[in-house]
């Protein structure tokens, strides 16, 4: 941007001194980065992120010295459960103590005890859990969550569910995104018959989170222990006439073909992936639906499938990471150990990783001209970091060195 | 303990409505769990430990409802290189984007990176360094670490490293215990003469230690990249002819017997382990020498082979976890992390795991008398934590419930 003449811009804030991370496509350099670089911002908004040489003359209400610390776009946990009932504590350490899988189900494990505990939990009681996981999440510079339902699985709950995740978007300093996934398991009301739970799903229960607006997208887990890629269809049909986003947990732990299907949909994302083939991928590339990897559970389920990570740098898809944050599979709750996973586990370049916790991300999200990014009309979403160079986020492990978190400009 | 009849005992804190997770070997229960617990300290003393129904009557100045929490003992971190220059965030990176080990070699990567930058930095850098990766640890309840030299490779800088851990011990609310580990690697100035730098580490350079009590144990790290059984067998005779405690890394990347050689010699403990057989454990159990496991290095380095967990049950050797905290190949600070890494990926119980925070890492120090359990007569170090069970603390990723810590009765 060529200096304008003339007036100086006002602006609210103005972050000076800083090294960006912008994630722009525009910029040539690794993680978009810019040096001596400063950010404006007019209310929410970014009004401009770039080179101090190359910005117009701002005056600035505030005007905050980073002190030379890096900048990059605030993170985006693009795939959570993180609103339910109760945790996994005891069955964790049943099995670590030997338990059969039996005695575990006996004891009340497996995800059937979460759904007990969230349709037993109060809204206030749902709230409060999740808000202490949130809080973890936003302790590492996340400003943009996506939650989903799942724990439910009638109606009431999963209803009870989404409008718990509105209202951390109503009261949390964060964006929050939400999801249904009435299609996350078969309900014990409906063992054996997956058909008609999915007729439930893609009907009354859609309808009902459609006309109350608790819902922008639909997900369903496409696998043996789940729904077929038919009820998938269905419920993802049924979504889209709605007007709703969908997205996918597809090949976890088989390869149904479930992202093919859902990007021939066109899915926003495709999240899991670990048994994808290049078809898959293919199909991904080709409806610009999100590759979304999340580590978190690969690491606690101690599966050995990686995703293809090759495959997908070679069709061009774009990966995001998430922390998948839930009691089963992956009670985890830290962006930060993401990115190391992601780089130590599945051999991500720390610069991949990071843009999979903002731009790509944003994708997943389909709120890539929102955020994501450090430009010029985007919402004013930072984290500023002690580090001397953006890597350090990825090769460190259980180290937080943020320094300040910005959503929307505050 | 029956209620003593009489006066009330004068106590200066006392914690009640506690679950006590007391680590003490009298308590028959898993954890050595007191429900209803109270914690009396005088000075910087456990006082009582126990039941409430048994303890004795006290006259506190200070009282502290906890709420129903659980306290443990104080974490014990009892295997760490956290003072150290520099990091290697870009060697992380470049080996990531697929560059070679020469290429790395050449842009000044590896351990003698860490020896350059650790020779190059002040006593006060060090200190400020080390004092961010200690907050980590001690956000997460740790109030004793252990620190080793090994960066400096020469004797100033050894000096140096375990000087400022020293300093660390008398500024920050927590106590360490420091450990000179010049064989660590032989120096580039030694290239090819391993002998001839094991008497220099053995003669002047563990005089000068000595002279100065800058170190509490005396470590070499036993491998074929770094130095032989014979080589190890003399700096442990010339560290116990000093008085000093001795322990080892060894069998972490192939089986060199390292381990049976230092529980001959009477090793506090012996580090990493995952090559060790059913000999070596035999001759640990006879000694009493502690098994250090750390699953950090072995999930950063992508090892698969695993110590021997089961045969160190077996076999009744004290099983203790740290963080390894180093830039190589261990860049973890999250003591909470360990234990979660230690039941996924090692299998053990999360009692296990926090027995080794606390009780095993206490002796791995040669410290069973003074720290490590709830019992009375020990350092009063508490970490009270916002959970419903023990078990918790392991089976959450990147989520720290600490409630409150409490070193020394403070
Ligand atoms: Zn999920
Ligand atoms: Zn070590």
């Amino acid at each position: 941007m060529a200096k304008p003449p003339g007036e100086p811009l006002i602006c609210e804030k103005l972050w000076t001194n800083a090294r960006l991370a912008t994630f722009s496509t525009k910029v040539a350099a690794s993680y978009g980065a810019v040096e001596d670089g400063v950010i404006a911002a007019s209310g929410s908004r970014i009004l401009y992120a770039g080179a101090r040489k190359d910005a117009p003359e701002f005056m600035a209400r505030e005007t905050i010295d980073c002190g030379g610390r890096w900048i990059t776009p605030g993170l985006i946990d693009c795939h959570t459960h993180l609103v339910h009932g109760g945790d996994r504590a005891h069955e964790f350490e049943l099995r670590l103590q030997g338990a059969s899988y039996e005695e575990i189900a006996r004891a009340g494990g497996g995800i059937l005890s979460t759904v007990k505990a969230t349709r037993a939990a109060s809204e206030a009681e749902l709230f409060a859990s999740a808000d202490r996981r949130l809080s973890a999440l936003m302790a590492e510079g996340v400003t943009t969550v996506e939650i989903k339902s799942g724990y439910g699985l009638e109606q009431d709950t999963e209803l009870k569910q989404l409008a718990v995740a509105r209202r951390i978007g109503r009261e949390r300093p964060l964006r929050v995104r939400t999801t249904f996934l009435g299609a996350h398991a078969v309900p014990p009301e409906f063992k054996g018959r997956s058909g008609a739970y999915t007729d439930l799903v893609a009907g009354p229960m859609l309808d009902a989170v459609a006309a109350q607006g608790l819902a922008d997208a639909v997900d369903v887990f496409c696998e043996g222990i789940a729904f077929s890629p038919e009820e998938t269809a269905r419920v993802f049909a049924a979504a889209k006439a709605k007007g709703l986003a969908i997205k996918i947990h597809a090949e976890q732990l088989s390869n149904l073909e479930g992202a093919r299907l859902a990007a021939e949909m066109g899915a926003l994302s495709a999240d899991h992936l670990e048994h994808l083939d290049e078809a898959g991928v293919i199909a991904m590339a080709k409806s610009g639906t999100v590759a979304v990897i999340l580590p978190g559970a690969f690491y606690f389920l101690r599966e050995t499938q990686k995703p293809p990570i090759e495959l997908l740098r070679k069709h061009g898809v774009p990966i995001a990471l998430a922390t998948d944050a839930n009691p089963g599979s992956s009670p985890l709750t830290s962006p930060l150990l993401v990115l190391n996973m992601a780089c130590t586990l599945f051999r991500l370049t720390p610069e991949e990783a990071l843009a999979g916790l903002t731009r790509h991300a944003a994708q997943a999200l389909g709120l890539q001209d929102e955020i994501g990014t450090l430009e010029a009309g985007k919402a004013c979403d930072l984290a500023i970091w002690d580090i001397e160079r953006p890597a350090e986020l990825a090769y460190r492990i259980g180290f937080n060195p943020l320094h300040t978190r910005i959503w929307n400009g505050q």
